[in-house]
C-alpha cells in the first residue's frame, strides 16, 4: 500500500465516528488555527492508530492478541485509547525511566504497560519481539502506511474547512503527520514543515538526501523526539515530492513564547510541540493575502507554567 | 430599547468583525460544546461591551471621554479590550482588595485602573460618579439592554451551528448572557440556567418573584458573583418569559470535577464559572435523542491546578 490521497480518503471513511473532526478558528484575517489538540487522547495520533487497527480488522486479521506500541507519550496514549474504544487489548512498552504520571495515564486508559530498557530504542525492540511472539498488531508511531494515511485525514479536513488555503504549518517529529497531510493536499497548498532547531530530522534528511540520526533535545523532545525522519515521510516529501514542502527551524525560546501567546490571546493550552507551528508563523510572518493554517497538534502538557505571575 | 430577537440580530451585525465566532464541537453524539472561552479577552463579555460602545457611537454620541466599568474580572477585561480595539479610553474601577495580577492584566490592555473602596459596590458607585462627571460611557456588567443584546449574539450562533437544537445549558451570574440567549432563541429551545448552589440569584428571584440579594461564595464567585439578578434578566426570563427557562443548581464539588473532566477529555482549560454548565449536564444527563449545547463561557483562570499529579 502506498500513501496517496486516495488512501487518505479511505482512511477518513474508515475512522469517521472514532475521531473528532476538530474545529478551526480564524485567529486574525487569513490565519486559521486547527484545534487538533481537542482530539481524543490530546493529540492527532488517534487518527493513525485507528486507521492501522481498523485496516487490519477489515483485512480479516483482527488482532486477537491485541495491539502493541512503544511510546510513553502521545502515540502510546492514542494506541491505548483506540484499543479501548475498539475493545482490544493494548500493550504499551516504555523505557524504565518513564515518569510515573505517564505510566499512570496509560494504565488509566486500560493499557498494560511494560517498562523495559534504558532508552526508547530498547523499549521499541522489546515491543517488536513481543508482537512477533503473541501475534499482536504493532502500531508504529509514524513509519507505517496506515498510520501516515490516518494522520493525513487532518489535511482533508483543512481543505474543507479553509477555502482557498495557501499554506499549512505543521510540526515534524518522525514525519507521520506532515507526510500524510502532504499526501492529502498535493499541490493545492504549500506545506511548511516546522522543527525545533534541536531536533532537525527533516532538515538534516533533506540535506543528506536520506534520513539520518540527529541528536534530540530541547523543550519539545517529549513529543517531537524521533531521532530520525521516517522512511515513508522521506519518500513522500523528498523523493516523490507529493507536495511543495518547505523546511523551517524554530528555537526553543520561540516555541516557549508561542505557547504562552496562545494562552494569552486564545486561552489555548498546548504542549511545546503543539506550539511549534505557531512559533514559525510568529517568526516568519506571511505574505499579504496569504491564507495560512497553523496546526496545533497536541496538548498533553502540564499547564501549570502558563500563567506568568505578576505579568 | 427592549431586548428582542431583532435587537440581538442588530447587535450581531454591529459587532461582526470585532468578536470571534467561536466554534462548536460535538463531544459525543448530541452533546455540543460551545467554545466561547476562545473569545477575545477570555470570555463572552466582549460581545456586550462592543455592542454597548458601538451603539453609542452610531447614535452620534461617541464617548469622547472614553468608557467606564466596574469589574476586576471578565467584564473589566472585556471593556478594556473593546476600548483599546475601538481606540477609546477605558477607566476600570475595582475594589482595593483586587489581586495585583488582575490589576496588571487590565493595565496590560491599556486601561486606567482605579482601586477604590472596600467592596465591589463601592467601586461600582465610584464608577458611576466618575462617569457623570466626565461624560464617559458606563458599560454595565449585565443590566443594560445593549449589553444583554450583545451577549445574545452567542444564541444566534448556536442556532446556526447546531441544527435541531433542543436545549442550551448556560451559567448565570447577573443574567446578561442567559437573558440575551433566551431572547435570541425564543421558543426554539429550552434554556437551562445553571447556578452554583452558593450564588442562586436566579433561583431565588424566581421564588421571590423579584430579584433579591443573595450571599455570594464558592469556587465560581469571581465570575458569577453578582449579588442579585439583573432587572432586565428578570423581566425577560420571569415576567415576559421570552423562552422556556429551567433553573438548575450545581455544587462547588460538581463544578470542580466538571472543570477537571473538560481538561482530561478535551484539553480544555476553563475557569470554574466556565465549567458550571457542563457540571449540570454531568449531573442531570439528558433525554434520549436530545440535542444539547453546553456553553463554556470563560477561561480567565490559572490552569495550574488542572493536572492532578499521580492521578
Amino acid at each position: 500500500m502506498d500513501v496517496t490521497r486516495v488512501e487518505v480518503e479511505r482512511a477518513a471513511e474508515r475512522i469517521a465516528g472514532y475521531v473528532r473532526r476538530t474545529p478551526v478558528i480564524e485567529a486574525e484575517p487569513g490565519v486559521f488555527l486547527k484545534l487538533e489538540y481537542l482530539q481524543h487522547a490530546g493529540s492527532f495520533k488517534p487518527r493513525g492508530a485507528f486507521n492501522r487497527i481498523l485496516t487490519a480488522r477489515e483485512a480479516g486479521v483482527p488482532p486477537a492478541s491485541g495491539v502493541i506500541a512503544a511510546s510513553g507519550g502521545n502515540h502510546g496514549l492514542a494506541v491505548a485509547y483506540a484499543a479501548r474504544t475498539l475493545g482490544v487489548r493494548a500493550e504499551i512498552f516504555v523505557p524504565e525511566v518513564t515518569a510515573p504520571v505517564k505510566v499512570a495515564g496509560l494504565r488509566e486508559l486500560g493499557a498494560e504497560v511494560n517498562q523495559t530498557g534504558a532508552v526508547y530504542s530498547d523499549a521499541f525492540a522489546a515491543s517488536l519481539k513481543r508482537a512477533a511472539e503473541t501475534g499482536a498488531l504493532d502500531v508504529h508511531a509514524y513509519d507505517q502506511p496506515e498510520v501516515v494515511a490516518g494522520q493525513g485525514t487532518l489535511g482533508l479536513e483543512l481543505r474543507e474547512q479553509i477555502p482557498g488555503l495557501d499554506t499549512v504549518l505543521i510540526a515534524v517529529g518522525g514525519g507521520g503527520l506532515v507526510a500524510g497531510v502532504a499526501a492529502a493536499l498535493g499541490d493545492t497548498a504549500e506545506v511548511v514543515a516546522v522543527e525545533p532547531e534541536r531536533i532537525p530530522t527533516l532538515a538534516h534528511a533533506l540535506t543528506a538526501g536520506r534520513p539520518v540520526d540527529v541528536e534530540v533535545g530541547g523543550v519539545a523532545a517529549d513529543a517531537l523526539g524521533a531521532t530520525r525522519l521516517g522512511s515513508i515521510a522521506h519518500r513522500l516529501l523528498a523523493e516523490e515530492r507529493v507536495a511543495r514542502v518547505r523546511s523551517v527551524l524554530v528555537s526553543d525560546e520561540e516555541i516557549t513564547e508561542a505557547r504562552r501567546e496562545l494562552w494569552r490571546s486564545f486561552r489555548i493550552a498546548v504542549e511545546p510541540a503543539g506550539a511549534a507551528a505557531y512559533a514559525a508563523l510568529l517568526a516568519g510572518g506571511r505574505r499579504p493575502g496569504e491564507r495560512v493554517a497553523v496546526v496545533l497538534c497536541g496538548a498533553n502538557t502540564d499547564p501549570a507554567d502558563l500563567v506568568v505571575r505578576g505579568e
